[in-house]
């Protein structure tokens, strides 16, 4: 990558890379106006580090740099037992703007919001109001670029831009430059739900208001690119069959991480457990037929495969509110088809290859045409019900308020199995009676 | 969610819902001036559909409402023998603009820039740059905040905001309220390196210069957020062993939709078909103990499930850019550790699971500690095995230049599937000669 970036930007890059013991003579070593600058952008996690293994003294200095939406994830990043001593370096002012802010889940527009945005009145002049805003402007407020325009009792009553004003005449009144059909959020409204709001409307700030319609505080653009890839590397970890990371890979001890990725293992080996009693009721069958053994991974691996398939286009879709809670018929119908068409192709190759094989590599007796059917009749059934099962998952665990992210390909693909063993050997049975079986 | 949308917005919401054939006579319904901005918003896919919808005289209009960046992204949209009639339909500037764009890939700086910024001579007094913005705001430029002053052979000399301007002394020269240390990329660079540099950075905007530092465009956040939701999208289907779909779920054909996704469940299939192979290999230890037959399911899909997690895990954090290619040492001694940890509890379990069983429903004859001790071995091996096979692979994909999320879950399943049987089979075999085998 060819960027000409500021020797502390390049310094963020290759941070993570820096082993912890080193990074904070490397943080010391920054002249302050870049290390203040470094210390802002840095992820929460690094934050905390960085103020952490300060001594206390120069804690205060860092915390009071950062705005109250950040001093906010700042003190949520921490153990339990510092919040309160993190609460306690920041100014009076600042610490109440935190601690409101501290009401909210981290993941809603309330905890996501500053409430430091730049004010109106509707009765002032666009020339008041530039003045205003000059003095605003050398104050710390988010964004001068979106202006808010409040009555006295702070409700929202429209929204205009500096660009607007810049170019309006001077003696004109601000109620009549704003827009008043806003697009604002309230406190409760989820992340997920804030960026996409952010992806349709081309907007750099959001107000948050309550439900009288009092201003709280903006949600800005910058915040939403933090939260989209946040939202996707939590569905991504939760879709591989692993608990939420919560920090970069290589910053966990390695005892964190066998927790971390433990519990969902034993979890799927517990409930893999079931094929061994399902192998189990049909060991008669395997016993006449070991044959029948052979093809075993090879079917319900295509099952747990298409379920896969399925459930993660199915969560992905959910998660871009391509699909909805109500769209579950549409979703089955689809699937119906589309599994039976995937099922048919696995299906005819699973048979060609029996065939095929038979004619070159004699192994499979006199009744191979049979066994072939089993396996391609197996196969369709399988990758079906594969489909089915991982593109309706997502919807039950939505249904009952779970996370869909949670129909992890493994869980999937472990669920497929149990029941994939039950279909092949039933089809075995019917297929095979009289023959082999 | 509430919200308190503009009626386009709302619109939005439920575009995908609406059944293709009524979606024209919605957008004919909207006032002009909301058509308009409800068109702007919409994703490129939904807004070509729009437009190839339109009758040919109607086209002009909308096409040319969009800026050249949005533009571009809409000829690219089109199929091949529809690119040059959609570029004929747009304003002689714009067209050179768009063509201009359109040689550069999609997913690269040069491709998501826009040429329209606001630009700066550095002998400019700020009252004189006050001035003249305020003409060029009126204008069409991307942002107004976001001010780069130039030579005049456009080479990036600084950079300045609107609300430094406006709190600067009027009788300053540009030249002294501007940054020079500027944050800009190169043409070439990949949107994922760009939307890190994004999340990092607080910037609104990032300009793109040539080799020579002469600026090209600039690359606005809001379409960043798009651009991390796509790359996301994207690897999310890769990972669940699909092609990227490339538009909304509901939007694909069942038969695009088979398409997509038979591709990778064929060549998993017919990677599977080794088990069959490996299976047959061991043909006489499974007759001649068919117990170990039962446990064939459970042991392979362990060794699965821990390689799609490691994978997963580590496609995430190469693409946060967590982890480096170089870094695939340290990631190599990480999880061996972690592997055998996790290894060792599943394989405490599995042994457990064979000792109660024993005691309560004895089936597995005297031998059962030979046996769970073969069960609890392997576990170890395979799951320390898919681990590392899983966190490598992605390493090796990116070193041979290929999407490292091509090391989907259901694809190191497979692999760990084959390899799997190999070490279960052979660890039976070393432990059992001379008692059931």
């Amino acid at each position: 990558m060819t960027t000409k970036p500021l020797p502390y930007a390049a310094l963020h890059q290759i941070w993570t890379e820096i082993p912890a013991a080193e990074r904070m003579q490397r943080f010391r070593s920054l002249p302050l106006a870049e290390a203040q600058a470094f210390f802002r952008e840095l992820s929460t996690w690094h934050q905390y580090e960085i103020v952490s293994s300060l001594p206390e003294g120069e804690q205060t200095v860092w915390v009071r740099l950062l705005d109250p939406d950040d001093a906010a994830d700042l003190v949520q990043e921490a153990p339990e037992e510092d919040k309160q001593r993190l609460l306690n370096l920041l100014d009076d002012n600042t610490r109440s703007e935190v601690q409101g802010l501290l009401k909210y889940a981290e993941d809603v527009a309330g905890g996501l919001m500053s409430p430091r945005f730049a004010r109106l009145r509707p009765d002032l002049t666009v020339s008041e109001a530039l003045i205003y805003l000059r003095r605003q402007a050398l104050e710390t407020t988010e964004t001068v670029y979106a202006l808010y325009v409040l009555d006295s009792e702070q409700h929202l009553l429209g929204v205009t831009s500096l660009r607007r004003l810049f170019t309006a005449p001077p003696q004109e009144l601000i109620t009549n430059v704003m827009r008043t059909n806003v697009v604002a959020v309230t406190e409760d409204v989820d992340q997920e739900q804030l960026s996409r709001l952010f992806a349709e409307s081309d907007l750099i700030a959001i107000p948050v208001v309550d439900t009288e319609n009092r201003m709280k505080g903006i949600v800005t653009i910058d915040d939403i690119v933090d939260v989209v890839e946040e939202e996707a590397t939590e569905d991504i970890q939760k879709l591989g069959g692993s608990a939420v990371l919560g920090a970069p890979y290589l910053e966990l001890s390695m005892g964190t991480m066998i927790k971390k990725r433990a519990g969902w293992l034993v979890i799927l080996f517990l409930s893999e457990l079931l094929t061994t009693n399902a192998m189990g009721y049909f060991q008669d069958e395997i016993a006449r037929a070991a044959v029948l053994a052979l093809f075993v991974p090879l079917v319900i691996s295509s099952g747990g495969n298409a379920g896969s398939q399925a459930s993660t286009i199915v969560i992905r879709a959910m998660a871009l509110g391509e699909v909805q809670l109500r769209d579950w018929w549409r979703v089955f119908q689809r699937e119906i088809v589309i599994g039976a068409g995937l099922g048919a192709i696995l299906g005819v190759l699973g048979l060609a290859r029996i065939i095929l094989w038979q004619q070159f590599l004699p192994s499979y007796g006199q009744f191979y045409w049979l066994l072939g059917t089993t396996i391609g009749v197996s196969l369709v059934g399988i990758v079906l019900w594969g489909t089915l099962a991982g593109s309706l998952l997502p919807f039950v665990l939505r249904r009952l308020g779970l996370d869909p992210a949670s129909a992890s390909t493994p869980f999937v693909a472990t669920v497929v199995d149990v029941t994939g063993l039950v279909i092949y050997f039933t089809v075995a049975k019917l297929v095979l009676r009289g023959t082999l079986l």
